[in-house]
């Protein structure tokens, strides 16, 4: 049976382990939903009838299952499963866009799509290799906001800007010449991160505007979602005023 | 035999699982480690000569020793483990306080630890209940961030009151009136956050300035230690101007 297999990056589908996930996959993409399962003890839940609506609202189907609980949430006390089809839903080119470069760590990716989601920052480009945005582990720390978000895959930087070159660049350096707070950042630029412990590579070091956020010295850097969420926040206050 | 036994709460020393968390130690608070331990691997390594001069000088004992990396470290991929002694370390009165009610996740502990010192903010104050800030997962969080900053540990809010209460109080509540980047956080000042799923209780609904973080509607909230940095983040700028 395919649906109950261990999740792989090769999959066609993914997976929302848990009752908030699966609702926010089906309030936002429905059309990816490909199978809702319930855990025997949530059929007695009353928050049953409300997943039951959405799915049959949107032909989706659904079954009580406990071995794919046992396959694929083991450890979780989850009760609902949503099983989706990997979708594209590529970024739009006159909005702002985060750039992340061969980002490695899920926990931190799916960190990452909630900050955005918060600060109604909906376009996220990654350049490849990455760790997979479609695994169950980047879903839940999104905390669902994944189905919120646009986003491209580029195998490198180059075929990113040959497609959006004209977008300002900021790129997000430890020896960048100038403060966060002193850069303004427009409507519709790139904001560039590197990998979570090698940084940007050195070609990154003359392309578009260097902005470093001030830290002091006992630390080596923030960590990825910080740099990001606090560059999200100030973007967001400079646009909004 | 004390050191080789798992760590526990109740035990009045704690572990630095690695090499750079001890390394943090041995310069930051040499007083406080009781020993380091090597595994085999680990004495053929060049840094060797390093750790043996430091312990050496602070009249530290050291030892070659397998079996504490197996009980300790067994899934970390560890070769030098410090063992040091709970100490305190008290908040100073005259400076900023950051002030965690009730934090629960030992990892959110550690990594707003980082961002403290990331920002050069030295204090930190747990109301507790709250998880164990000794406990090696909150050490390694903190990437060895712990061994520079103040600590002080009270029961309840009005205890801390009693003690610092003319600090100018701000308390982060999604149900705010101000906006943070319209707030100014002045030097000597106390931020106040709440535990990572509750918040902050209604008692503080009334107390100092509530001062809100303005996110979209589409997520909840902001993480804990995102709205903790982005708060420092804000402080430091403030008061560097």
């Amino acid at each position: 049976m395919e649906f109950g297999r261990i999740y792989k990056k090769s999959n066609p589908t993914s997976y929302c382990l848990g009752g908030s996930l699966t609702y926010e996959c089906l309030k936002e993409k429905p059309e990816a939903m490909r199978h809702v399962f319930f855990h025997p003890d949530f059929m007695k839940s009353e928050k049953k009838e409300e997943f039951v609506s959405l799915c049959e609202e949107n032909g989706i189907p659904w079954s009580e299952n406990e071995r794919v609980f046992r396959r694929l949430a083991d450890k979780e006390k989850c009760t609902v499963i949503g099983e989706f089809a990997k979708y594209e839903d590529p970024v739009k080119p006159e909005e702002s866009h985060l750039v992340l470069h061969q980002p490695a760590n899920m926990g931190n990716l799916g960190t990452i799509i909630r900050a955005m989601s918060a600060f109604s920052w909906m376009d996220l480009v990654i350049i490849t290799p990455a760790c997979d945005l479609y695994d169950p582990k980047v879903i839940r720390a999104s905390m669902g906001a994944f189905f919120h978000i646009r986003f491209s895959l580029y195998p490198d930087f180059a075929s990113y800007r040959k497609e959006h070159g004209n977008k300002p660049l900021f790129c997000f350096r430890l020896n960048a010449a100038r403060n966060l707070p002193d850069v303004s950042l427009p409507k519709g630029c790139a904001l560039v991160f590197g990998n979570e412990s090698r940084g940007l590579p050195a070609e990154f070091d003359h392309l578009g505007e260097g902005v470093l956020i001030p830290i002091s010295k006992d630390v080596d850097s923030l960590s990825l979602p910080m740099a990001v969420s606090i560059a999200l926040y100030e973007y967001r206050k400079g646009v909004s005023v």
